[in-house]
């Protein structure tokens, strides 16, 4: 580790009057700080273009006078920090952090309060936080708005998702910031719970590309004890404000100084693909909390799972039960309804299937009592995270799959209930430690349990991340659905192996997602960490699969497999099921080879809402995988190799889609051919219309 | 034990038209229920006198049609029910459980829900609650209301309290029915967390009396995942409406079938000493849920408390924290600022203290690290219940105390913020356990977090009996304080010894109780359990116990020995400092030799508001106790010593206050006598203003 920090201290009086200036390390991007007429605003430039316009900052307070204007600078600190660190898992093997540092102290004469402006500038962008020094006059307070502007300049093109403090699911819309108003409702489509705020807001992180050539990207990280951020856009100025989500009561963080505010991030390049590899967010982050990790694996999955969302099987075991009570429940006495697959027989001829294709583990959902009536009746005791169902043997399933040399996957369904989940973790986590599990998919689905508190508020932030420091105390790896959409935390809880939070692949089940889903996914929803996506669904007609459903995966099969590149995720499913790979196993060789960690990534060609092609180096391996996925409008590249070790040999195995192959009528359309190939080579590839390819690059 | 059942079944077809009737087991309290242009309405009478005029009951619910109107009669239901049962502490060894139950079921054709309602009637009184059976139209069900009547025959009098989501911690007023409305601003004073409903709004247990000479008590019975009722006053038809504790979104009660509300009770007599020997209450509560139970052992105890109540010393060790954040903090680096008492040295003054004088337990609170910013801030991570101060030898401290026979009583302040309690309370719990303690005494002082809650709503009601049944599996006994008031659980769940959840003895140092205040609790309070009234208190001028106080203690000293006789509990605290207590040695003797736990208790006589005499025999032993408390207009009775053995002498120690004696002036003059008796004997006995009196009996 490589360590560089250098502070410069500047009198404040001198610098009272001027604005501040700071640039990142090559000098390409400035921010400036000023408080004009009492009011902190700062703004951005890239190469010398805009990036920000003049923005104020400030934060509106319960109870208190406001700590928006009346400000004075009390006085400037800038430091420079060059850092290389190495991630427990990642796309690198090393990460760069180096940053130029300006700290405004500002001091409100008319209250003696202090708040102090922290900008952290990088080569690829940037991120401020509020900071609350031990000070004596203000040590507790209530947040009732923070009003961090964004101020455009420009009617940018945005892939957006509607603001909302519960859920993330939503497709992506592209459009100009002013369409976003006339757009919303067309945006918003049904989830088992959604609170919108406004017919302009938006979530984070928000990619957007403007008409001179920048992409300019606005999320936040290190959201730790503070409610998450979204962007309410005025639309006749094109600014946007920080909309931070409620508790119960309408506030939005309880602060005990000192403190600070989760960074908020703008990540700017005139390349697209800068978005894609920057680390700009795990930066903002705090280094690892844990002294071991060794226990941390990435992790390939297979799962009974995908039967039930796109099967018609079932979670719960009978029909009989109209109300559960956990306690005082008998399902011997019930008639199973005999479409439970979480049971004995076919969980074995999953971890058969894993242990055949070399898969870590086996999810299963659905092995726990509970899921007759287990959603959307504000149930506070709706699991108890301890007892199978009477077909699920779970030391014996345990034992088998042990012996296999594959673990099953622990799966904990809150329902949204969290004090009954927190309530029941220790023991949950406990019966995991017994019986060998080190994996646990959660999830959150319906409204909150406290009743009044939603999935992005402080409560929640706090109650997820309390989940994943706990489950490190018994070694355990949490992959959580329906919580808030990472922010880089898995760089400080690196057992934070994965998270949902956003549109996945069960969408494709359900209603269908956008050819050009997985194209814009990387800028937006992954900036903050890695996503369970699911992928690897090779029958794409769903009613193959359920004669009920109507459901059509909008991708071809060949980009099914670039997915597990192209979205970064130390955790990857194969989410289909056996008996559909056992049809394809030629293609699904790719899934049985691709890796879950690398040592280096590069992203060959991008652009939001068009295409992403990215090669990645196997972590301690010489072989390079490369995905390419697509929007309906297929992609042609020529890819250079360069990539690869000079003067060495490869093998690459290339999955493309087929010439007729496209993700509506003829998905499974796949050739899959070998070349040896070398870094002097450029290959010429094609994916179809929602398409892709994958390769794999093997040294001879 | 001996038990009864027998059960009537009528036809349903053959009853709907007339109104249903049930009596009393002894004839003399008839109930009668009927379905009126499809309203339920009960009515009661006693002696021929009406007690409940004909009432309307009914649900109001959240997003679906009401349960108040548009009923029918579809089955009645008569049963009889005679068991005597011991509870596991009480004030008698027996308790006869005797009743006629009546159930009505109701059906509702337009939507084709059940709903029954069940009387049980008594010779003291009855209760109704609302059972919803399992059904195909009604499983999950939200209450926006419960809108249960209680028609008063008249402008009664009434011992109430203001209605409060969250406290109980007012003096009571005296006055009529329609008196409560303009006497509402004079009967809230201030409290550390406060929510009035409305102007004639009271809380149960609500003690009334009418001119034709019946007490009539309001209350409720096995409060259990349900919100805590109060009752609004139409006051100009004198009719009580029950009125629930809502959640943070304004819900009163989440519910689901087959599910029940609690017992809704109307004690009556023409006696006043049978409002206070019915174990009604109690009656209506399950029984005991626990199989052993040969740990849970009333208790008397002293210690670290009054010192900072009324003498001015503190709960925290420093004043160097404006902020305190629990994981961060080194408190061997502050400096202490000396008047933290639950130090090392202290602690064992009172443990020596304690084993000198035969007391059970040494109470300290402020051991432990949090209380520089405890209060008030909305604070998440206020406790962790884990950690003492630097004074504090927790290992020391109890080997010290075990080795003198005694045990420190642990204290677990939340500040209401219950999450952070649930997360802690496992450990906490073995932390217990580790050392040696087995009860603890918990606090809920100020708002609530999660932030909406109220301390008397469904979410509160669920952790106070979660933190009962846990601290059970560690075989812990609980005193909870600001906890919601109690309704017979304590029958159910015996190691809830104790509970606050009214004006205590603290106030008395604060801003004192009213005189008549102990001639009260017993029949409001203490209906539903037993109080932690901490009395005993010697040194009434607090002045000579802290020079900054203006408190005065409303009360003789004679009186503070007799409270443990008329304020029946399990737990009982010698609340005064052991200093003050070496002052008056012969009067201390009594709370010495006084029991904890009875083996009969007869009520010799009782007014509200005005006096309690009561006598009660030691359990296992011979010894029978008096105790007399009178507000400020004292007291005198003739007392017949007929409850003693026939034929048998006694050596009796009288305590009474002195001639001069009275509360405001002259506190302290009491005079101890000695006399034999036996059953034939009468006593001339006189309580002064705020005073009383307390004879201990022991067979010579």
């Amino acid at each position: 580790m490589n360590r560089y920090y250098i502070t410069f201290l500047f009198s404040a009086a001198a610098l009272c009057a001027a604005a501040e200036e700071i640039k990142s390390p090559d000098g390409k991007i400035t921010v400036n700080v000023d408080v004009k007429d009492g009011v902190p605003e700062y703004s951005m430039t890239f190469d010398g273009k805009t990036v920000i316009k003049p923005s104020s900052l400030g934060l509106e307070l319960v109870n208190d006078k406001d700590l928006m204007s009346g400000f004075e600078i009390a006085g400037i600190k800038t430091t420079s920090f060059d850092e290389t660190w190495q991630p427990v898992w990642g796309e690198t093997k090393d990460i760069r952090n180096n940053y130029n540092q300006l700290v405004v102290e500002l001091r409100q004469p008319s209250t003696e309060r202090l708040m102090n402006l922290c900008f952290r500038v990088y080569d690829d962008g940037m991120g401020f936080r509020y900071e609350f020094p031990q000070q004596p006059n203000l040590t507790y307070f209530v947040v009732k708005d923070e009003h961090s502007q964004f101020a455009m300049d420009g009617d940018h093109t945005a892939w957006w998702i509607a603001g909302d403090y519960d859920t993330q699911e939503y497709d992506y819309t592209e459009s100009r910031l002013s369409e976003i108003r006339k757009l919303m409702d067309g945006a918003i489509d049904g989830n088992a719970s959604q609170t919108q705020f406004s017919p302009t807001g938006v979530q984070t992180s928000l990619q957007m590309k403007t008409d001179n050539g920048l992409y300019i990207n606005l999320h936040e990280a290190a959201l730790v004890d503070y409610s998450c951020m979204h962007l309410n856009l005025d639309d006749k100025n094109m600014v946007f404000e920080s909309w931070l989500t409620p508790d119960a009561i309408g506030n939005k963080a309880y602060m005990q100084a000192p403190t600070h505010t989760p960074w908020r991030t703008v990540m700017v390049s005139d390349d697209a693909r800068d978005m894609l590899s920057s680390n700009l967010i795990l930066n903002l982050n705090e280094p690892c909390a844990y002294e071991d990790t060794s226990w941390i694996k990435p992790v390939k999955y297979v799962g009974v799972w995908w039967e039930m969302i796109g099967g018609g099987k079932e979670w719960s075991y009978t029909y009989d039960l109209p109300s559960v009570k956990l306690d005082s429940l008998d399902y011997s006495k019930t008639k199973p309804h005999g479409r439970h697959p979480a049971n004995n027989e076919n969980v074995k001829k999953y971890i058969d299937f894993a242990a055949e294709h070399g898969f870590d583990q086996v999810l299963v959902e659905g092995w726990n009592i509970g899921w007759e009536d287990w959603f959307g009746k504000s149930k506070d005791y709706v699991f108890d995270f301890q007892t199978p169902y009477p077909d699920f043997d779970i030391k014996m399933l345990n034992d088998y799959a042990h012996s296999k040399g594959v673990r099953l996957m622990m799966h904990h369904e809150t329902s949204g209930s969290v004090r009954n989940y927190e309530r029941h973790m220790e023991k949950a986590y406990d019966l995991m430690n017994k019986y060998g599990y080190n994996a646990v998919k959660s999830g959150y689905v319906g409204n909150m349990i406290p009743r009044g508190e939603h999935h992005y508020g402080q409560w929640l932030n706090n109650h997820y991340l309390y989940a994943v420091t706990e489950a490190a105390k018994h070694k355990i790896m949490v992959n959580a659905h329906e919580a808030v959409r990472p922010t880089g935390l898995c760089r400080t809880y690196p057992n934070l192996i994965g998270n949902e939070s956003a549109r996945g692949t069960e969408y494709e089940s359900f209603s269908g997602n956008k050819p050009s889903h997985t194209t814009v996914l990387p800028f937006t929803r992954l900036q903050g960490g890695p996503m369970d996506y699911t992928p690897g669904i090779f029958e794409m007609d769903m009613k193959k699969v359920n004669p009920n459903s109507k459901g059509h995966v909008n991708s071809t099969l060949a980009r099914q497999l670039a997915l597990y590149v192209t979205m970064y995720s130390p955790l990857q499913m194969a989410a289909d099921v056996p008996e559909v790979y056992n049809r394809f196993l030629d293609a699904f060789q790719f899934i049985k080879d691709v890796a879950v960690d690398w040592d280096d990534s590069r992203y060959l060609e991008a652009e939001p809402g068009r295409y992403i092609v990215v090669a990645r180096k196997a972590k301690g391996k010489d072989d390079w995988f490369v995905g390419c996925t697509a929007n309906e409008d297929g992609h042609t590249s020529t890819l250079s190799l360069d990539f690869l070790d000079k003067g060495r040999k490869y093998e690459a195995v290339i999955y493309a889609d087929a010439p007729d192959a496209n993700y509506k009528d003829n998905p499974q359309a796949y050739v899959i051919s070998k070349k040896k190939v070398t870094s002097k080579d450029k290959l010429k590839m094609k994916a179809a219309p929602g398409g892709g390819y994958a390769i794999s690059l093997k040294p001879l």
